[in-house]
């Protein structure tokens, strides 16, 4: 499996017809550069803005339109009604999963884990592919608005990668959408920054928190960071809500269906409904401190159960095809459909409670699609039923209910274990972030519940439990801190709960650490994805370079080598890079550079280059020919790239040679033999490196660098 | 003067002492190390956010009890006024300077080049010492309550990364205030990131933005950045934040004397002053733009006056020793004292509009410190100076005024102007981040008076503009973005302006760039602070690591070595690294590893490994004998060190030999001598080098190294 997993280059490979292109490059172009880079942060923006908006829509539509249905019919039976919610929700499971299956298998998933892989150096084949974007785009809207436990934020971040990677080699080749002006990104290298700022965008989408989005890219997904790079993500960032909220304010006047009143709703709640706490008292930060060992050890329980069963599935299940992938996926919808109808029949309903006019909450709720106490199965008019305002309800629906306040005591602590374990039941197989919203904020309403039962005499919010409570859970689970500190902020539009978060997400973090790694590390290592962590591991203290080589012998190319010997080379392993070696005047051997097997594989492809003659090309007089634009040379993004295997040669150019002088990269990172692997290490990472030689002691030192060389004024 | 600043080391020396060291250390250790981490970050949080308190409640009451005075003696005789005012601010800015000048030198000026320096790699002296500390604290207490055109911010910043420092070299060893057991963080490396901390930590306590406090290290401070900094950082933000918050709520009750009601104003406009819009219209871009375009220019031409007339005090008033530097500060107190009393005397009142009772402001404004709508030298009663409202008050009370909302048409576009100019002129010499707010909010209320008249139907409120205008000119001369965008969101508690904001930035940092760099770079330039962008010059693509080098001979060390050797080659350089080369057994040289300057002044000095033999140590057998401790060889912070002309040294040491085997670097980084200096560039950056070493192109490789290799499970 972990073959279909390949190193990114990121390395300029200064060879002679980079240099040619870069002679001939002035300063104008870097000038033309830096304008096409911020146009394509612009485009990304925009791109993924109305990405989020046309999914939104979408889901809002097509669920507002299945519970109005549902509802309408209930009116008269409630077999029927039953029938038809479980017939709309598996037609919609059902399109999600056939497009996911049989058109863009790279968009099952979450997503995150890999472009994480892609940003952290090795490419995922097909993960940032056009089909993958559509599959990504019109699976979420089934899945979600079919009422599986899933969100939309993991395929946003997803969506928006690729929209990034799609914008950085000028469209889609194999679909005939690509533009030649448009390739200007044709290394990894720059593709890595903009997929940066495709991920910012996405989390800035979902949550419409920027600045949650940029710190979101910046904590969990890259690896490299730079700081002009912040400047570009966070205007990415800035041009989604920008889009979004422009969206929204055109959506308001009922232009969109059902989603002027209700889609987006995780990010509504700062309004009327959610008001917070404005204060905490000292005795609160026990009860906080309570949900967030909670949070750390359902997190952490979550992560493990979450391993357990993909690893089954990825094993047992689905190695039985795609009809198998399917059933499941209908199994589960229909269990989640029986469920979210079935068990709020089985509730008995609660009188409403004594209306406040000022807090504009209505109790049972008037017709429509949004909003709490919901009337459902009871036999009164002024009742509600707690769960079915739940259960029966969109996700982002039911977190806005769970989080809302001025609605204290609205719901049983039966109602809301019942509802926890069932979340938590269908969550395990599917989803991260919204279910984990869900699980989370309803242990702290239940926490809070208690609170305000023990606590008479304070003004306790049970919404601002529920809140602490979600972000509890996904710390425990995602381990990140920063970004999702500031998300849940940035939601809430409230930083006075600023320290509180803070103090819930510290304990829930370092609690879920003692037990597992993050969620998106334990995914991207069942998916054999090998990510490098920022920080060397401690047993490489005492590992040296030469160490870790062992007794290796290196595979080395000449530098003038017959093609025969280069077929023979490539096709008896697979290594990626070979050193070449050439030999001085005085015979003694000297390593001239890094030849990549990528790039030979383009040079046996084009044979432009064979000679028959086995001499150096410049032994005989002049500079170099160059035969080919640097351009050439570049891998599309998320392919495998020609094998070996397919390249044809005829017995005549087998005995041909190739000069590789002008292809080599002749100046690759060297270490000493004896450095310590930990130093490697962060050689490697710091820099993004795919190969380093190990040398032997050098005998001289020709010079030496320090700050003071470096300095150079223009 | 470049002599004054000296490179850190961030490279771990892995000499024989270290690794005994490691060996001994086991994975407790790695634990506890954490947790020390962690405490530190607790202290630096804590620590700064009382020095903020501090300085605040310190400032808030000299200058509330000055302007309670003064107000009480004009009632009487606006001359004896006046002179008591001048007076006052004098004998505030005198202790100020005084204390300066004679005690901590260092503390002059904003300390955020130096900061910046210092995470850069380069050490300026004094520049993070225990009496720098003390000196900045009561230095700006001094000139802030004098009413110069300072904030408080800069200082904070320095402030914070000294109580990092001190920290993490466990107290003050020159006051006797040190600790053994606080002695963790014996190099460099750790303390870099406990002075990002520390820097964080003085920025959310100036603005109380956590937020904004992490991303201002982030973007503008650090030059390396770890995701596992980033969460030991927003801690210790958030540790900030609640400090602060709880001594202010202690002062609520009027404990601080004027500190209750006034202080930390900046931060308080999110209240009921500043609703701020919540709502803009298409047509307001433009005038927004023009904000950006005006904060653009100004700002470039603050940076170039501050440039000039910084060179000029520098090259030819400081010269002159401290007493010109007191009667230049004294002056300057003088001339400010004048203009802020004088110039709203010729001002005319102006009458009080019809008060509306539902927006909270009385005109004028009653008895008291804090208010819009100062009566000062008016006729009648119900009358104001619109001049005195921001020109006779504290800087913050000023801002919070400028920035306030539901008071359009209280300011006169003259008055507006005739403060642009005057604060224009004094912030030059001094200020940076308040008197930027002050200058950019009044050109920005200017802006949005225009078009409050021009736009008559749209709800526009002037503070809006005054708060772009602020945005846009810090913009302009700071060029900072991310970290600028979120703590003027953080400052107004307002998401919905964040797109504003961030257009402005955008503009007036493009307009700025077009003109000169930004003023932290600039400062650092004039300083002699050599620092290393983040990114390669253009020029650097075509040269290579020989050329830069040029035919200087490298200056080496044998492996065994004279001491009298060792002695003249340290006084004929000033050479900070040299190469050790050793002889194997077949008679060719080679490089053993790099040896400090300053590790060979610790061996010269502790004599405790001469030898009389001019043999290498292991030939006579078994292992090396270890005298030292690896803290031995720990630099202090912010200091010269030991100068080779402190040693002595009989004429029967000079005679003696050192075997420098086991203090040896033995792995330092290489680079051929054909690489191109982009990438020597950006290994030195990246890893935070002091020194590389150019070899000659090697002639085998024995290994190469891969992601697989680095993989290493636990
Ligand atoms: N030219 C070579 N000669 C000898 N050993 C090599 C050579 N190139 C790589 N290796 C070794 O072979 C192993 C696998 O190499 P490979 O090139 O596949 O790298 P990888 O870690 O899988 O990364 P990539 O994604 O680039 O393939 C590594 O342990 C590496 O040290
Ligand atoms: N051992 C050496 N032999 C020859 N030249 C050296 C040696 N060490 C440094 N140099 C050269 O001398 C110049 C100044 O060296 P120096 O060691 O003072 O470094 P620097 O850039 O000032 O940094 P630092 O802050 O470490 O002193 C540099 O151009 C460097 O290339
Ligand atoms: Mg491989
Ligand atoms: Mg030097």
């Amino acid at each position: 499996d972990g073959s279909s997993v390949e190193s990114l280059d990121y390395e300029v490979i200064e060879n002679h017809a980079y240099r040619e292109e870069q002679a001939q490059r002035g300063k104008l172009y870097v000038g033309y550069y830096v304008v096409v880079k911020w146009f394509f942060a612009l485009l990304i923006g925009i791109g993924t803005g109305l990405a989020a908006v046309f999914i939104n829509i979408s889901v809002e539509n097509f669920a507002g339109w299945k519970y109005s249905l549902t509802f309408a019919i209930i009116q008269k039976s409630y077999i029927a009604g039953f029938v038809v919610y479980v017939l709309i929700n598996l037609v919609l499971v059902f399109s999600s999963v056939f497009i996911i299956t049989q058109f863009a298998p790279a968009a099952a998933g979450s997503g995150i884990p890999e472009i994480k892989g892609y940003l952290n150096g090795v490419d995922t084949h097909g993960i940032l592919l056009f089909r993958t974007l559509i599959g990504k785009i019109f699976g979420s809207i089934g899945s979600v608005g079919g009422g599986l436990a899933l969100g939309k934020e993991g395929p946003l971040v997803h969506t928006g990668a690729c929209i990034a990677s799609l914008l950085g080699q000028g469209g889609s080749t194999k679909y005939h959408l690509s533009s030649r002006w448009l390739q200007f990104f044709n290394s990894d290298r720059d593709r890595r920054d903009l997929v940066t700022c495709g991920c910012a965008a996405g989390v800035a989408a979902a949550f419409r928190a920027p600045v949650g989005g940029v710190l979101f890219a910046l904590e969990e997904v890259t690896s490299w960071w730079r700081s002009q790079l912040m400047w570009r993500v966070f205007f990415t960032s800035a041009i989604v809500a920008v889009v979004v909220r422009t969206a929204m304010g055109w959506c308001k006047s009922g232009k969109c269906g059902h989603f002027g009143s209700g889609g987006f709703i995780i990010w509504d709640i700062s309004g009327v409904l959610f008001s917070g706490q404005e204060d905490y008292s000292f005795e609160e930060l026990l009860p906080m401190a309570v949900i967030g060992v909670i949070g750390g050890l359902l997190g952490a329980l979550f992560n493990q159960l979450t391993r357990y069963i993909t690893y089954w599935r990825r094993n047992y299940l689905h190695k039985k095809g795609n009809r198998v992938k399917i059933i499941e996926v209908c199994l589960i919808s229909l269990i989640t459909s029986v469920i979210s109808f079935g068990l709020p029949l089985f509730r008995e309903c609660t009188p409403c409670p004594e209306s406040d006019p000022s807090s504009g909450i209505e109790c049972p709720r008037p017709p429509g699609m949004y909003g709490n106490y919901v009337n459902f199965f009871c036999g009164k008019d002024n009742e509600y039923n707690d769960l079915a305002t739940i259960f029966f309800n969109t996700q982002d629906d039911a977190i806005r209910n769970l989080f809302s306040a001025k609605t204290i005591h609205e719901y049983s602590a039966q109602g809301l274990l019942t509802f926890l374990v069932v979340t938590f039941g269908t969550a395990v197989p599917a989803g991260q972030f919204v279910p984990g919203i869900m699980i989370g904020s309803t242990y702290g309403r239940l926490v809070g519940m208690f609170v305000v039962s023990f606590y008479k005499k304070l003004n306790i919010e049970e919404g601002t439990y529920a809140l602490l409570g979600a972000a509890s859970f996904l710390g425990g689970s995602m381990r990140m801190t920063v970004s999702l500190c500031v998300i849940m902020v940035e939601i809430t539009n409230n930083l006075k709960l600023l320290p509180l978060i803070m103090l819930v997400l510290l304990i829930s973090k370092a609690v879920g650490d003692a037990f597992n790694e993050g969620l998106y590390e334990e995914q991207a290592r069942l998916r054999g994805i090998p990510l490098l962590e920022s920080r060397p591991k401690y047993e490489m203290r005492k590992m040296t370079a030469k160490g870790v080589c062992g007794n290796r012998k290196v595979v080395y190319l000449p530098r003038v080598v017959k093609v025969a010997d280069i077929v023979f080379i490539l096709k008896s392993n697979n290594h990626n890079g070979f050193p070449v070696i050439d030999h001085a005047r005085s015979g003694e051997t000297l390593v001239t550079g890094l030849m990549l097997r990528s790039h030979l594989l383009v040079l046996l492809q084009s044979k432009v280059d064979f000679q028959h003659s086995p001499l150096p090309n410049d032994s005989r007089g002049g500079s170099l020919p160059i035969r080919h634009n640097f351009s050439e040379f570049v891998k599309p993004v998320s392919s495998k790239g020609i094998s070996i295997h397919d390249i044809n040669l005829t017995p005549d150019d087998l005995e041909m040679y190739i000069d590789l002088a002008p292809f080599v990269n002749p100046s690759p990172y060297i270490v000493s033999e004896d450095m310590s692997l930990t130093k490697v290490y962060n050689l490697f990472r710091q820099l993004g490196l795919r190969h380093i030689f190990v040398v032997p002691r050098v005998s001289r030192v020709i010079g030496m660098i320090t700050r003071k060389d470096l300095l150079i004024e223009d």
